[in-house]
């Protein structure tokens, strides 16, 4: 009865069709919240709608990234790499631009980043050569970095990326860390599972009051 | 330390955070998943996130509501009333879209529909004159109507919305129902709602076989 027909359902309109199909691309996102998201900014004014267009067009034209850390930038250098306050000597090394996110937040860090843009995963084939590994080692070649902070995710993929790095850098006289594992602040240890809280007896570090 | 800033997190690009804020208008999604999914079109080719900007654009520019019954359609006049196989004297009711595609994936109704785009809710502000009630009586006036189904939602605001369509063609000589409420097939009586299965026991009907 419908113009158009895809595998579950039919939609009265092809544009509309094409607005759903894109929409369910994303990660997460279903055929029938597409739907509720197409619908929706139907209801928007024209202007709107194009604002949304366009910016997601504009993000991928306009955006760089660092050459030397390999964030999102506006510009050629993000801003961290560019800021004379940060401590150049000391890379904190990262998956992606969520965990620089993540850790600008905290405000405790005055060091740099590189970031992989992935993490060594052959289950979803992705080895050390589709990361950003031997950039990292071109910036610890040129001699001017002290440490390197290995900040991934603590899992299997995240150890087994920490270690290839680390037998990558092994050779250069720099300190390698990775960052602490243990019981969160506000947790309870009683709920804290057993792997978190051997570690952070193991590692257990002086009290400083 | 970095150029923009917004309320809970700084985003490093200006570009990327006009795609996080675009995502975070549509409904159901936050600023986390809106990151994730900006994050996500960065990584797609430069071919792939134009086609899904424009789809958007296009979907507010092409479509276009059927001046009968205010479905979405490409043109004038949508597939359903188009098809002359339809019953153009039974029409039924219902909210919008997402309603009249349940019901055609049904294959049950071979008649027409009305859209009212909405349905009756004083707490969104939302009243009669806001909705196609006025175009369902204009319909109804032209006299080629035999059955108004009423199908919307079975909640407070659908029951308001059907009892002021009710009242609004109560003068003209059509049969006005309502589509059967009641248990579920495949629902177990002992878990129906009260409210559900007094219903369907007040309006049982005689057993078919």
């Amino acid at each position: 009865m419908y113009l158009c027909t895809c595998m579950q359902q039919q939609y009265p309109s092809i544009v509309l069709e094409n607005a759903v199909n894109e929409f369910a691309k994303l990660p997460g996102i279903g055929r029938k919240t597409a739907l509720r998201l197409a619908l929706y900014l139907l209801k928007q004014d024209t202007e709107s709608v194009e604002q949304f267009g366009n910016a997601m067009i504009e993000l991928k034209k306009s955006v760089h990234f660092c050459k030397t850390c390999h964030n999102i930038s506006d510009f050629d250098e993000c801003e961290i790499c560019a800021d004379k306050n940060r401590d150049k000597s000391t890379v904190c090394v990262v998956e992606n631009i969520r965990d620089v996110m993540a850790i600008e937040n905290t405000n405790a860090y005055k060091g740099v980043y590189h970031l992989l843009g992935g993490i060594i995963s052959p289950m979803n084939g992705i080895g050390p050569g589709d990361l950003e590994i031997n950039s990292l080692i071109g910036r610890v070649a040129q001699g001017n970095i002290n440490e390197i902070i290995l900040a991934l995710n603590p899992n299997m993929e995240g150890d087994t990326t920490c270690f290839y790095i680390y037998r990558k850098l092994a050779d250069f006289n720099i300190k390698i860390t990775t960052i602490a594992r243990g019981v969160a602040i506000g947790d309870e240890l009683e709920y804290a599972d057993e792997i978190t809280l051997g570690r952070s007896i193991v590692n257990r570090i002086n009290f400083s009051g």
